[in-house]
């Protein structure tokens, strides 16, 4: 069983993907992770593409069954939260269409399943993030660590 | 030159094609238009796959060369402009993967180019739809005729 947490943008977009596995420390293993980046040079249907093309390319390597992603919340920035729905709706068409599970998690869960309590700051829970998977480091960017936190709180949720 | 205009949304989904023909009584021929719907019966994530299996019929059987959009504003409701804007999303991943023009429109654009002021109210801009394509009756529904005018709007904008 793998799972694909994603943190959606269009800019930056991290991802998570982690694998089932009984030997690792918390059931689940760290099996990559990154960030999808886009040009601000290119226009923003082509840096749409260019995600889901990327997304497709992920997809294709790792086979997840599952992707997870927070649900939309109301940033303030509102043109920055259009542009992130745009690109988080590519995600999810492009996840259905590989026949992939969605699962949406609320931020509080995702703090909750990493830490024990919804209010932890990001630099708990990145730490944390470490811990689950038993690795040497926080993954980098925050963008991965970010999009490892949700694949986690997705699979431990959907308990598989 | 065909020109596909589309009025975003993941439930109504309006959509308008229009053809340059001098014959026309203003130069383009209305083709087609319609909406797509999808149920709300059915996940998120499967209605944003409708949407894009049925922007790609319309856009096989039409083959545009073009597509339209008003550019994303801020509405209200914001929920419901979240998921708008994944929808629109999907519509322009499609739609550029399809090789297609993306232009957008200003809402005030939209109103200027059918009645000649900025003003104009909903009423009047879909009777200008009916006056400018010289057809019998205000094409229904309203998503319909709002993605003709957008479709008109961008065609003459980009001056084809």
């Amino acid at each position: 069983m793998t799972v694909l947490g994603i943190d959606p943008g269009y800019g930056r977009c991290g991802f998570g993907v982690i694998v089932r596995d009984d030997d690792a420390p918390n059931g689940w293993r760290h099996k990559a992770s990154g960030v999808i980046t886009t040009s601000c040079d290119v226009d923003f249907p082509d840096r749409l593409l260019e995600i889901a093309n990327d997304l497709i390319a992920i997809i294709d390597k790792h086979r997840p069954r599952m992707l997870v992603m927070e649900e939309l919340f109301f940033a303030k920035n509102t043109t920055t939260a259009l542009k992130v729905a745009q690109a988080r709706g590519v995600i999810m068409l492009t996840a259905r269409r590989s026949g992939l599970e969605i699962v949406e998690v609320k931020p509080n869960e995702v703090k909750q399943a990493l830490t024990g309590y919804g209010a932890a700051d990001k630099r708990q829970m990145q730490e944390m993030v470490k811990t689950v998977f038993g690795l040497a480091s926080i993954p980098q960017p925050d963008d991965a660590a970010d999009a490892l936190a949700v694949a986690w709180t997705g699979a431990t949720k959907a308990r598989y």
